[in-house]
């Protein structure tokens, strides 16, 4: 049925009830003209981050399912590079008033599984019409009583990052490629697939005029990194990180963003960046250059930390050293030792 | 310049510079992944609501000013309808990427004129690019010891509003209406207005196929109304206040509201709605009924709230009784004592 065939009214009770909380800490929830939260902790943690269809997501290939997912997990990326727990949310959903109704359903079950995931409760948000174009955005609300910032790296601290990058980057560029009878294919794809939908072992690219083939598994694991990001627990660096940030636009442009507020450089040794055996594989396929992806491509939601030389690093186990903090240069050194400068390179809004 | 000469790096330096705080409590504000904040109540109230080109606003006639203060005070309306004390601003912000920078400088002059004004800090947001329209949003975050609700009206309580019903609907009927060369001389309004800028005394209304005029005076108290609305301060009822809401869609769906929270009913008396000389007026004008657009237009942004039997009237100063709440059935009785069913009419997204 389209929305407007329901209203606003039927949907927000259909809203209410399927994301009922027991928390004894939401005084108030859903419903009325704010929520009311009893925080346990002495601090809390506010984030808010936009997904506008056409500049964060395509429908062509996107589920609903995706964009409810990445919505929360965007946002919950911010709360966990601060080292905070994250505990409510809020979604804010504009669409065209004749639009389906399944639409706002897969996007409501993709907040909920993320929200499952990261212990969240949805307890507020607004739904509203469009005139054409989808806009999200969500508000994270989490708590800390010590947090980790982009402002204390030291000349010194070693540089981290959790899991492989440019995994994201190189999902999105396979999506960008897909043939249309593939297009279907990858709507249907959830977090925990583990044979292909439809008994597929491949997928079809559209390069250069020709079709290429990339195998499915390989596919599958690079545009779930896009579609369904998780945000890492910070946890277990919150006692030894100095900085944190989390890496959304690039890996370079959000080091330097960790160097312009703690007022140092770094030293990034290009061979110690840690690479999927996927993005290999497909960046080769696509004629593409997986270093580049890797260190200018945006929505890896990894962490990127900095950890003062005094810690040892056996208390560092998931994640992998990939420089150092240094007084003011900003360098990149290459597997043969050459040297160049590190640019604040990757995704801008409003960018030239 | 465009927004994409200048870059999101450098817009957010300068959003940064423009809105530095000083308020103790925040312990890290805008410029990290999330704010983080040490509230000085008990309870924190969080609320979140969009504004949309093409459906909550026309560029035709609303500035960048308008806009960013309307976005402050709908947040702000909500936390002051839970009695809560507005405190902290979260701003998203989706423009074209080659918008001119004096958008979002006016937009931004706005949100700053209204935080100052209700004494809050902004403290973080997204800023992003749109494909078309302009997407807004922002999320409030306020403190309180005591909230009220919707839920908590019983039989004999009385029902008050706030200032007077109507007003903002009836300014968006005139702007609607606004010829051509009128459109330019209100996006040039302000807050304080006292002489008609331009030095004009009335300003042009295309009605069915004929031009008329309304006085500058009436249609700037009408117009403000609509374009920068004020939140009211809901502290003076807190100590009394049984349930509250704030009037955002129209009084009868937002009593309505009231009712089904609070399971109660409700009567009402038509003339004793407090109404404005100038909606009279410029209904007349337009040719339209004042009792319609005082009961259903929306965005008042007025409080309406119930007191139970047992506290004195003269405890309620700056607000109007218009009736009771009722063991069940919902009542509306006119001048002339004749009754009919109370129904839930007002602004309804997804609407039929």
């Amino acid at each position: 049925m389209q929305l407007d065939q329901i209203g606003e009214l039927q949907l927000l009770k259909e809203i209410r009830k399927r994301f009922k909380s027991t928390d004894k800490n939401i005084v108030v929830g859903i419903g009325d003209d704010a929520a009311v939260i009893t925080p346990q902790k002495e601090r809390i943690l506010v984030t808010t981050d936009m997904m506008n269809e056409g500049i964060h997501f395509d429908l062509s290939f996107s589920a609903p399912f995706h964009l409810g997912f990445k919505l929360v997990s965007v946002n919950v990326s911010d709360i966990m590079a601060m080292c905070g727990e994250p505990a409510y949310l809020f979604a804010n959903i504009a669409a065209k008033k004749n639009a389906d109704e399944n639409f706002l359903w897969g996007l409501f079950a993709g907040i909920s599984t993320a929200i499952n995931m990261y212990r969240m409760q949805l307890v507020g948000g607004d739904l509203s019409t469009s005139e054409d174009k989808i806009a999200l955005s969500a508000t994270a609300i989490g708590v800390a009583d010590k947090v980790v910032t982009r402002c204390d790296a030291s000349a010194g601290d070693r540089i981290y990052v959790t899991h492989t990058m440019g995994d994201s980057a190189c999902g999105l560029e396979i999506l960008k490629r897909l043939a249309p009878e593939s297009k279907n294919v990858v709507q249907d794809i959830r977090l925990d697939d583990i044979s292909p939908p439809q008994n597929i072992n491949h997928l079809l690219l559209q390069t250069t005029g020709s079709l290429v083939q990339i195998d499915w598994n390989i596919a599958y694991s690079l545009i779930k990194r896009h579609l369904m990001p998780i945000a890492r627990d910070s946890g277990e660096f919150l006692p030894y990180a100095a900085s944190m940030i989390d890496i959304s636009d690039g890996l370079f442009i959000d080091l330097c963003r960790i160097c312009d507020e703690s007022n140092v450089g770094a030293r990034i040794y290009l061979d110690k960046i840690p690479l999927s055996k996927e993005i290999r594989y497909a960046s080769e396929i696509m004629g593409l250059d997986f270093r580049h992806l890797a260190t200018t491509g945006g929505e890896d939601y990894e962490l990127l930390f900095t950890i003062p030389a005094s810690v040892s690093s056996s208390h560092i186990i998931n994640a992998t050293c990939i420089g150092e903090i240094v007084e003011d240069e900003r360098i990149v050194v290459d597997e043969a030792g050459r040297e160049s400068a590190l640019k604040a390179e990757g995704y801008q809004h409003f960018g030239p």
